[in-house]
């Protein structure tokens, strides 16, 4: 059994990094905040006698030696956040997995196959595109040079300068990671398992993620004097076509999610028509062919406006990831640990990107939830409460010391 | 006949005050550009032996004697411009008058009835609002005092402050002024000139203004993990009341215009449902009546869209002026001087909000239009030919002579 005290000292510790006033944590993926909670973890890590690598795009792994020479069994998460991000998103896969290091570290233990923790760069995408850059890179789905170039969103600096100025550009090799298998443990990020008064989710794979960005350039005019024929109204191209978005939303109905998260104008002032509109469209399905008909109905769309009213548009593809199935026998393990600890339990697909859908690509994966308060997450107050942090924890080091001592 | 060159002459004097580089103006209201033109026009209107009056919201009068003491017949417009003003917008208003009354002294006459120049405060509505400020208050449709309490929305500073800063808070009072009539000559501002190749815009009337904010406050949450059924996301509650105007604009048909200039979603990211949308929308119609029906429906859209999304709703007005009609003797002395001059006329109602309509509350009040290049405005390549400003200004000066001699 894990200790959920030090689990939970772990993770305020690690929330202190980028903490907001009121509470919460703002720690954009190569920031300083990040750069100070990098800082921190690899510092736990060496404390629990593991040995610390960092790959070319910032990726961080720990290894806790086993008794053999095998390909490793990985966990973590990552420790990036959204703006206005909770404890908990991908913080606590990683300090769960340290707390399952220190368990074994505490009985003197070790696994047949080494245990790893790991910590992945920008998982969450809110400051560099796309989302799960460290891991998709360190799979191979990436070019690592391509990654290097990605810009910020907030102040134009590149992933390979940014990962320069904070000391997390490492040597140790990108593309084809010889791991055994990959468990991640997350919080849900959604409101299901509360809902449904169930304490473990067995997850069964990652619905599919398609994030576009549109620009309309149009021209600016006097929103008094120019006709409606003859404006070309950037703004109202982008609000159309996220209306659109809605309407398309609910017609496809069943396990279609759309948002238009982002919208920039300018020059953003009342009486004054918009010459340019730059937005974000984050489309998610289950259903794989489905997600491919919305984003073209949505790229249709847009496109039409745009042309009849004679503004100019632009698409960037910012993350285009098909839905995952993960390993069944994983999968099965994750429930029956789960069972054998007197859980409850639902299989369940996620909402959210996650890095286990890159790991997925070269070994078995799957991973665990636990319950997310009002389902709220991307916000300051995402909350999980302790024991349920503590089970989902004692799930996690079943599962990997059933498979690291295979 | 005026002299065109000096007219021009002094619209690029007075553009050197907050000139942009490569070309436009930067002159927002009561700023230190604005104190430096005021300075500098003043001393224009000292130079041609007018008498100069400030009024308590920095509005300034200049009178040129009439043989009889009678009420004085008023041109003028505004000094003021937006952050990326053009040198005509205003300015020309302002110019053209000082030049009928240098061509009157040039030829030593003087009209029956006193000549009055003015430029009123505040008229762009850029840097504190409403629009129209100086004039609004000095026919008595704002209360002083709470327009010297407006705050700037640059750096917080009153309009009471601004005005004691720069040395315009006059004595003269506001809110009755004894006018016999007003002129305001002024850029089109728009395209339907230029089109329709036609030289004197014969202004009938100013369409109804409405100007709202609203903010829509809802739940930020992941745009993964939360089904459409649970979301409060305020962006799209935003965006398709937008799309909403776009529909009832098009419904409508006619002269309503509709437009959202400014939208600012918060916290603005991709994957993220917003939390907080705050737009503007901006409703102009010549028909009352249309005006009052489309902020209704509008108003009940927003309000509704929100209710059913579980997102809180607040409506700020933020300018609500009825059309305003011209009085129609004025506007026929404008049409037969400007064909006695050899000049095509057509006549059209003003898109834009104007001083004009303001004193056209308490006096008979007309206006003179001529071309925009391309119809731009509230940009810097706004541009009218000199040729044109010189029509504009012979019309202007037929006008006031024969009202002002009446
Ligand atoms: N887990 C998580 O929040 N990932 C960020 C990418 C996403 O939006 O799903
Ligand atoms: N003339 C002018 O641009 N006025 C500003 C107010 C408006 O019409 O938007």
């Amino acid at each position: 059994r894990i200790n959920g005290a030090r689990l939970l000292q772990r993770l305020k510790a690690l929330g202190q990094f980028g903490a907001l006033e009121g509470g919460g944590t703002n720690r954009l993926a190569l920031g300083d905040a990040d750069r100070a909670g990098r800082d921190w973890t690899v510092a736990q890590m060496q404390a629990l006698g593991m040995r610390v690598q960092v790959d070319a795009i910032g990726n961080v792994v720990a290894t806790y030696a086993g008794t053999e020479d095998l390909p490793p069994v990985m966990t973590g998460s990552h420790i990036d956040t959204v703006r206005t991000g909770g404890l908990y998103d991908g913080n606590y896969g990683v300090m769960a997995g340290l707390e399952v290091v220190a368990t074994l570290c505490d009985a003197g233990l070790r696994t047949r196959r080494p245990l790893q923790v790991a910590f992945f760069t920008n998982e969450e995408g809110a400051r560099f595109q796309p989302d799960m850059m460290g891991s998709l890179v360190m799979v191979g789905g990436m070019p690592l040079e391509e990654a290097l170039a990605v810009r910020a969103v907030d102040n134009g600096a590149t992933v390979g300068a940014e990962l320069q100025r904070i000391g997390y550009a490492g040597g140790a090799p990108v593309g084809a990671p010889q791991v055994d298998s990959f468990v991640e443990l997350h919080i849900e990020q959604g409101p299901v398992l509360e809902q449904q008064g169930v304490e473990i989710g067995v997850v069964e794979g990652v619905q599919g993620i398609c994030w576009m960005e549109f620009t309309f350039d149009g021209t600016s005019n006097h929103a008094g004097t120019t006709p409606m024929a003859l404006r070309h109204d950037a703004g109202m191209c982008a609000m159309r076509t996220a209306a659109c978005v809605a309407e398309l939303v609910a017609r496809y109905g069943g396990r279609q999610l759309g948002t238009v998260g982002a919208l920039q104008l300018k020059p953003n002032l009342i009486n004054v028509i918009a010459a340019q509109a730059v937005m974000t469209v984050d489309l998610r399905n289950t259903d794989g062919a489905k997600l491919l008909q919305a984003q073209a109905e949505v790229l249709a769309f847009a496109r039409q406006i745009a042309a009849e009213n004679g503004v100019r548009f632009a698409h960037r593809q910012l993350a285009d990831f098909a839905p995952v199935a993960f390993d069944a026998a994983l999968v099965r393990s994750v429930e029956q640990h789960a069972g054998a600890l007197g859980l409850s339990t639902l299989r369940m697909p996620s909402g959210a990107g996650h890095d286990a859908q890159m790991l997925a690509r070269v070994c078995p994966t799957a991973m665990v939830f636990v319950p997310s308060a009002a389902g709220l997450s991307h916000n300051v107050r995402e909350h999980t409460d302790a024991v349920q942090l503590e089970q989902g924890a004692n799930v996690l080091l079943q599962v990997l010391l059933e498979r690291a001592n295979r």
